[in-house]
């Protein structure tokens, strides 16, 4: 398996029309419509930047996995980061076999419809890094 | 002024050798040399993963601007996203207009050599935002 480029970088936001706006008025991108992310428990807008896009994430329900990071993180922050492989199976199998952690033992299918595995922050120098399948 | 790719993601990490390894041999990406960088208060590492880069941040000398962030975030983080503009003396005077505020108040020559600002987080969603003239 090889590693590709970095698909996004997600940022959680308390106000997501603040966000999205800070993104589309003062700095000019490209910003998509909010859109419910109904099984992964978020609102995502993307902010098309090149190759590389920022997500924007608010909590959507009560148990969303963002709203721990956003008590904590009250102003917002960044959350994590996915880069792409072109094999997500080959890359988990090499994972576990250098010792990386996953946050669940199989991958699942992500926002973009392509099976996603999230790595544990402590085993990637305190970062969530998100692995995509291109 | 127009907005252009990300430039690089900056993570801060306690262990640059760790850190380095993990994404040259475990992910498998193309990583730099270790370089310090002595005006900026930091050791640098940029991981190539397409056309937005990581880049590794580690403190150089008693006063470097990243130790204060890996007191408090002891295992690292992310620390900043760097943006491109075309025209970043339009772009400043631009987010003066809007009112969002920088943390100089001019641009500075940055670790590629080209002028940055960085914005700040309070006015960016929680995000240390950089923009760096392309």
């Amino acid at each position: 398996w090889k590693v590709g480029k970095i698909n996004h970088v997600a940022m959680a936001v308390p106000n997501m029309e603040k966000a999205a706006s800070m993104y589309r008025d003062v700095l000019g991108a490209k910003v998509s419509e909010k859109m419910p992310q109904e099984e992964h428990g978020v609102y995502t807008v993307f902010v098309e930047l090149g190759e590389t896009k920022i997500e924007l994430l608010h909590p959507l329900g009560d148990e969303s996995p963002i709203q721990n990071f956003l008590d904590k993180n009250k102003s917002g922050g960044m959350h994590h980061i996915c880069i792409e492989v072109d094999n997500i199976e080959e890359a988990i199998k090499d994972m576990k076999a250098k010792n990386i952690r996953t946050l669940t033992p199989t991958s699942k299918i992500g926002a973009h419809g392509k099976p996603v595995i999230f790595l544990h922050p402590k085993d990637c120098n305190g970062v969530l890094v998100e692995l995509e399948e291109a």
